[in-house]
């Protein structure tokens, strides 16, 4: 049985001057609606609803991550996170990518799509050519009912609720914290994860709406780094690691809303031709969230700073070293490295949402994107 | 023994204005020379000099292939190569990248570095973790005796010659050269290709100098595009496929020499997002070299015209349907689309050439970037 616990009313501005801004503020909730039914009383994660059974699991050789746009980049994250504590292998496309990649799919497969429609094109084809191949399929997705939704074989929904704006916010986060409960889930079937990281991870996720909600309260500064960029025509974002992902997803978000040009980077990448854009006053958003590649992003700063770039970092609060280095800083909760993506990105997106009320643009129905592309 | 068919006379300019339209018009000699030593008189691929064994081929399970800037998008290309022809699953990564990614390294991989200088800092640093975790290095190298070819177990050569010019232009093509003849080397080992479609690729190889020599021949309305991107601050590339590979290639080359903020884009991802960035006469570069690809490459044409786009597409010759749609046409010689990569590359060098002439920058030391990127 599902729970929809949102409903028409919920779809309504209430207060708020856009979809977007609304959408952004309601994530503390989604986060917790779409953890709700999936801790049980002892701490675990239960995924009984979506039926994957621990042979199933074992007996996955690699991972597809198939999806595209903002879905892809939370893909990226549940790559890494996956990765990382269940050691499987993954491979990442982009829908629209991946069918002519001779995929190497077989019944060993598991793909997981990432949709928030449940209707992408690319993303559905992507899902049937699995099928066909033989592979299982494992839908994190936020519509009940829909195409994909209806022909995976296993859906893990994101109870974010319903998302209007075309710039996709909470969906995004839930998407990320869907992956990350499936990467711990198939962590502990496996018994790739020690009982102590388990649960500390797992706590980790379980405190994000709060820092969410702090994120949200402290959000007055951001507003005069969105002032400095709504005059610009160009900005980069870089950062290594999950940083870069985040920097992927922070740059679509201020481009699809604000239409300026703006560009992610894997910050290392910088030295091999990127560097020649940069000049007097481009401001360039680092992210560096990440303690073990800290001092590579301090180094990354000073590079763009030389050539005269206007630099706002993003960083874990109680990082004091970065204020004599960056001109500008936003600060997140301090957190594990594997889980600073659905909290950085928060100050991203009302970056993104400030940048474009600024420079006058229409910010829930940004020119010539729809909600969802149903089209390939 | 190594044969060096270059000298120091060969470096000078030699009645070019830079040695970036010098090194251009050098990669038909520069893919004669890669190519000689490395197929025998039975028509059959030769790398007895590398010493890779049939027996460690077949025990390959994965390959990495690792790289920064023009030689990781090289890779992209091998990546596709191999994957079709020798069916060995390849995961590419940026060298910047690679060691934050839990890589799943064993005595069974293979790890592909590609560098032109042969001391770029992180991909060495990306060869030293595979060995470490045991992998099997085949360096594709352009220097003798660099750190990466003296340290890689096998080194194939890209007899391109010295490469002044910042921007990378003969290393490029002829380490797209080089991992066609390892993927075809590799699929003969394997028993993954027959004999008739080996003949025909290597062919294809065979005649790429001759195709290049036409292009360079032809070049003079390629001026004319350029004088029109020269005026934009922004430019998007994009394709599907192996024309994805290029996009990422020509945008890199117009970027770093003319300093136009130019991207690089999955035309399937146009949709999702930077779509909102095309304006009237932005110009797109629609890459539309792939046969079984064509008909989405039209409509993603149309979908940027129709929001304004001043549209220049590349194609094979004698594809007369593309003139009704785009509003300029670069033509290529028609090739196998496995191979039009190294063809197509040709137009996209010449125009990020021409348009940084006509801008008036510094073609062979842009600001900001070095030769070889010898720090992390």
């Amino acid at each position: 049985v599902y729970k929809v616990t949102w409903d028409i009313d919920e779809a309504k501005k209430g207060g708020y001057d856009h979809f977007m801004i609304k959408e952004i503020f309601e994530q503390p909730k989604a986060i917790k609606d779409t953890l709700m039914s999936r801790i049980d009383d002892s701490g675990k994660i239960n995924l009984d609803n979506i039926d994957i059974k621990s042979e199933d699991i074992k007996n996955i050789e690699k991972i597809y991550i198939v999806a595209c746009g903002t879905a892809y980049h939370a893909g990226l994250v549940g790559k890494a996170l996956i990765e990382k504590y269940a050691r499987i292998p993954v491979l990442t496309d982009i829908a629209s990518e991946f069918r002519y990649n001779n995929p190497f799919i077989d019944e060993k497969t598991l793909m997981i799509v990432v949709s928030q429609s449940g209707e992408t094109a690319d993303t559905l084809a992507a899902l049937r050519l699995a099928k066909e191949k033989k592979a299982k399929v494992l839908a994190v997705c936020n519509v009940v009912g829909s195409s994909i939704s209806r022909e995976a074989d296993y859906v893990f929904y994101t109870w974010a609720g319903p998302e209007i704006a075309v710039a996709s916010t909470k969906a995004y986060t839930t998407q990320v914290v869907s992956l990350a409960l499936i990467a711990l889930y198939m962590a502990d079937m496996k018994g790739t994860i020690d009982e102590f990281e388990y649960k500390k991870v797992l706590e980790e996720v379980k405190v994000l709406p709060e820092k969410i909600e702090k994120i949200l309260e402290s959000q007055s500064n951001i507003k005069s780094a969105a002032s400095y960029i709504s005059k610009s025509s160009d900005i980069f974002y870089i950062g290594r690691g999950f940083d870069y992902y985040l920097a992927m997803e922070g740059s679509l978000k201020l481009k699809e809303v604000s239409y300026i040009h703006s560009e992610a980077m894997a910050a290392g990448e910088l030295k091999h031709g990127t560097l020649a854009l940069i000049e007097e006053n481009t401001p360039v958003l680092a992210l560096a969230t990440q303690d073990f590649l800290y001092d590579k992003m301090i180094s990354n700063i000073k590079e763009v700073k030389a050539r005269g770039a206007y630099t706002i970092a993003l960083a874990k609060e109680g990082n004091t070293e970065i204020k004599g280095v960056a001109d500008f800083i936003i600060y997140i909760p301090s957190a594990i490295d594997e889980l600073t993506a659905p909290l950085a990105v928060i100050p991203l997106q009302l970056l993104a949402y400030y940048v474009a009320t600024e420079r006058g643009c229409d910010v829930d129905k940004p020119r010539n994107l729809a909600k969802s592309v149903t089209v390939e």
